[in-house]
């Protein structure tokens, strides 16, 4: 009789992938760059949010920024008309999520020695994003209020993943029924650990806070690379 | 030398996929059934959309409800508590979508034989599920003022395979910048046929066409069933 061989192929591809990402993040550090890798749902208002980072924090860090969309280029176009800060368009050729080696590979090409604040905004999904590592210091999620306040019951592992939560367009909570409270429990009955931050890109309530985090952050970083 | 043989792995899942979506909507034609596909980012409003449809089509229709979501059963027992229609929480283990094979084996178990109209609510993502026939007749995308004008170009495979698109929340239209002239002109382009219903399945504005159209369709089914 021929031999059986059994190949567990979905923790071969996830431990390949946590060694990529851990290499990605012990050189960040190295070089002194802090990388925030940030997810949400389509439309909850990533690239304003980042847009509205970028501006209040590029005088003081240098900053570069990726992008990873399926096709189209409009966020990195957006963001680097914006704040004029370095964006790379990466297109991940359909894929509903970006993995550490793709991350590697749009790395190879971008020049990120010297800067302090590297961002990735990932693919809008909050489901296969959760599940890959990107090498980046702090995952993090933007929960917009029109989406609703269960959405931690719905997509628990990007809540589980993420330990920044942003609770965004918050100038709109008269508008819909969201419970600010009962999202906060939610996300802390998946991470208790996770830090969230209410903010409105658009009117910019909420944004100092956040501003002072990443701030703090970089900081970290630094003394530790 | 061994011989090498080549499997196009992604082309038979795919065609694979066809056969069994294919299937599923000759089936539902014979029995006289209009099975539609509901799809959207997380938060655009299918549970409330689809609470507002089946509550003013129930008197005429008998409808039942599939609700696919990772875990929680949270969709499927809003719907079956504010319509009182049979719904059916289908747990597809973490993945992004649902396809054919998983939409047969759900239906295996739930009688469908004199239901007129059957709605399948889709996991909240504009990636992956519009990669997988699920055998339904429409497929309907959903697109909320709230996540931008700008979904149809960066998600562009989700408006190709929806033949009708619902512009949901129109009530908060006031609040967000919204062009709705823009955003028809954008589906219209990646799908020139696609039917668009403006609607707010919170105050019921729009809810009347998109009813029509429903029944006309399941009439249709009827007569060619």
């Amino acid at each position: 009789m021929g031999e059986v061989r059994t190949i567990q192929i979905n923790e071969s591809i996830f431990a390949e992938n946590d060694r990529e990402s851990a290499a990605i993040r012990r050189q960040m550090t190295e070089q002194g760059t802090l990388f925030l890798n940030f997810m949400s749902s389509p439309g909850s208002g990533k690239t304003t949010t980042l847009i509205a980072l970028i501006n209040r924090l590029k005088e003081k860090l240098n900053i570069a920024e990726m992008d990873v969309d399926i096709t189209s280029t409009l966020d990195a176009q957006r963001v680097a008309d914006r704040t004029g800060v370095r964006s790379l368009q990466i297109h991940n050729g359909g894929l509903c999520h970006i993995d550490a080696d793709m991350t590697a590979r749009a790395l190879a090409g971008f020049d990120t020695k010297d800067v302090d604040l590297l961002i990735l905004e990932n693919i809008g999904n909050l489901v296969c994003p959760a599940e890959f590592d990107t090498g980046a210091h702090w995952n993090i999620t933007i929960l917009s209020v029109p989406e609703g306040d269960d959405k931690p019951l719905k997509y628990p592992l990007m809540y589980q993943v993420s330990n920044v939560v942003l609770i965004n367009k918050i100038d709109t909570l008269e508008y819909f029924d969201f419970d600010m409270e009962k999202a906060k429990e939610r996300i802390h009955a998946l991470n208790p650990a996770a830090l969230i931050f209410p903010i409105s890109a658009k009117t910019g309530e909420g944004m100092d806070d956040l501003c002072e985090w990443v701030l703090g952050e970089v900081e970290k970083v630094k003394n530790a690379g």
